[in-house]
């Protein structure tokens, strides 16, 4: 915050079909959902774009109906924002980013970020689905947009075992894309599936935080224990070998939402964030 | 059928995401899934495309998940299919459809017909579905595609009393698009809406048949009830009328889904598509 103009933290809840974004992170010539919804508040605010801070990035075609993200805007063109609407500025902001943003893009809510609050380090956990069709008979057409078919029945109980195996605090470098120092220690705090009432097979996975393509390695482990290729305690062997398997596919993205990031109460945000940035850094 | 190719009658149940397509049936230059389905067949059996007669015809970004169809093949062709894979004819048709066939049509099966099969006439009734969305703030952007978003809350139990009140045996003209010398009789088995588990409005609409673009006037009758905008006896008012009232919005298309169409019992095929050629006729 600059101490010239004084700005308000805001907190926007939103969802976003990934179909056609090179993901969430700003890339210069790519269509993200960054800078597609930093551009909408510029064009409301008539400033620059702002600088979106999100709880969850997401990569190029994975899809969010739970994300969200903090952004400070100067305070003088936020209380603006109504006109003569006789709006508040939250439902000011909603009616006028969800006139400008495209139809992939849905806001579920703006308002005033509680005191200390920070969208990637105040957040407890993250939960991701992952949709999978083992009956491509039975494929929904209208669902290939999020849905990943898979060549053999699916043994739902045997995935759900396997994937409880893998829970509790651990080193998760077997199933993270390698980044120079930085932790592969996570907590996974559930990993299961079942089926859904269409009869897809939906994978449900929540942690503190995860590393890069670790959610699509992790069903990638569980697929084959489904499908009675590999043995149930197979994904913890991959788990302890602490290095990436060749033998795990990472699964398409398309399958992949973020569906939820939780924040403790208001009363402790601040202390979550410092005691999340301490151990990131 | 000829007499000099013995030909064998398939029965093939199908679905499609309607987005992309000029509706089911055939329109020279237009994308349809007529075209589509034909075209493959030809290359399967590598004969000129065969027709498909179907049991519901779907306008342009209709949905449909339960299509039933069936053609006429050369038996010799047909008897051919499997190769050397060692397949039944069904099975082979089904995976070579499936290879050939764009992501936005799903083949369920494809099996003979029984004696007297007639996709269209031997047919009982046609069931199809209809999403709204009326909390902007909630939608799903992975489903925008075939829900469609209304501007105030609706009363669902408003909307299922007014839909019971159209139920039976009786002259839809209100809803129909005229055509010279067609019956616009129809007998209304069930339109009542309920609220899904996402928080989406679905309609669901059943008649022995449908004239054209009569669900989408239906739906479109119902939800000024849901949204207090109308009386709940208006709808019957309107059909009593018996001619198209401008007042009822015929809904956008990409909402509609074709669920099922129910046949009779296989002995009963060759009855009931006589009475129904007579009726229509």
């Amino acid at each position: 915050m600059s101490e010239l103009t004084p700005e308000v933290r805001l907190r926007m809840d939103l969802a976003y079909d990934g179909t056609h974004f090179s993901g969430w992170a700003s890339q210069p010539g790519q269509r993200t959902v960054q800078q597609t919804v930093e551009h909408a508040w510029g064009l409301i605010l008539r400033i620059p774009p702002p600088r979106l801070t999100v709880g969850g990035r997401t990569d190029a075609g994975v899809h969010a109906r739970g994300s969200v993200a903090h952004l400070d805007v100067p305070v003088q063109g936020w209380e603006a924002l109504p006109g003569r609407s006789g709006r508040r500025p939250e439902q000011a902001a909603w009616h006028r980013l969800t006139g400008i943003l495209p139809a992939d893009i849905v806001v579920r809510s703006v308002r005033m970020a509680p005191p200390g609050f920070d969208a990637r380090f105040s957040a407890l956990r993250r939960r991701y689905s992952y949709r999978l069709n083992d009956r491509p008979e039975w494929a929904d057409p209208l669902r290939r947009h999020d849905t990943v078919p898979v060549g053999q029945p699916l043994d739902v109980l045997a995935m759900s075992g396997a994937g409880n195996t893998l829970l509790g605090l651990h080193d998760f470098a077997a199933f993270c894309r390698k980044r120079q120092g930085a932790s592969t220690t996570r907590t996974l705090l559930r990993f299961d599936f079942s089926r859904a009432p269409d009869g897809v097979v939906v994978g449900t996975v929540e942690a503190d935080a995860f590393c890069h393509s670790m959610v699509r390695a992790l069903v990638g482990v569980a697929v084959p224990v489904g499908q009675g290729r590999r043995d149930p305690d197979w994904p913890l062997r991959v788990l302890q070998g602490r290095t990436r398997d060749p033998g795990v596919r990472v699964m398409p993205a398309h399958g992949l939402c973020l569906e939820e990031i939780v924040y403790p109460p208001d009363a402790e945000l601040g202390a979550r964030a410092e005691t999340a940035r301490a151990l990131r850094d």
